[in-house]
């Protein structure tokens, strides 16, 4: 069971970094339960999602604004059907050419070989920051 | 291994849950590399921590401007000396009496049954605006 999960979550993880949305949609569950914690008003792609086609729409989301330049997954820990991924990872924002990047956090839960549930975290506060190319006034 | 990490995260969340810190700083390795992500103007306990005594003085900052109320493992997942643990988690904050909660993310590693690597995400950008009480405004 492990070996089958650690086989999707490589799968998924190499056909993400190539940009192969068709690899990806196969791999998803189309009941998928899927959540980036993050501000919709600044990421508009984050937040809840409940189903394939609703996923796919979100990562869409991601592509119009941010162009991948780098993902790269630095500690994989597969137990049984769950697996969670830390990864460094890189993308340039469209509209001002800058780079913004981050740690992100996955929780990965698979059902016969696809992707069933999905959690990410960052450390949004320092992702708003970036997106905006300013600090945030708190005071 | 994995059984022997599994009991060390199992040993670690419940004596913080029961807030023994003694016992939490026997499980934590001497030289330990410690990240909270999140920013330190708002959570002065965030943050790059290096050794036991740098990590137990940051749990320190914590306790003292908030009151655990709740820590629930929700996902566990471990892989030889490593785990990835999802939690529900609330604290009252002392200075307001108010209660933020929050999913937190944590990737372990462990030697020789102390952990000796920690990093910790959350949708930090709303932790800031639940310890703030109010909205950022970004606009």
């Amino acid at each position: 069971m492990s070996l089958t999960t650690r086989a999707a979550v490589t799968d998924l993880y190499a056909a993400y970094g190539r940009r192969d949305f068709d690899r990806v949609a196969e791999l998803i569950d189309e009941e998928i339960d899927w959540i980036i914690y993050g501000p919709v008003q600044i990421f508009p792609f984050a937040g809840h999602r409940h189903g394939r086609n609703a996923v796919l729409e979100a990562l869409g989301g991601i592509a119009k604004d941010f162009v991948l330049e780098r993902y790269d997954p630095l500690v994989v820990i597969v137990e049984g059907d769950r697996a969670a991924v830390m990864s460094d990872v890189a993308f340039k924002q469209r509209s001002t050419g800058r780079t913004i990047s981050m740690h992100l956090a996955n929780f990965l839960r698979f059902q016969d070989g696809r992707l069933i549930e999905f959690r990410e975290f960052a450390n949004t506060f320092d992702l708003v920051e970036q997106a905006l190319g300013r600090w945030i006034d708190i005071t």
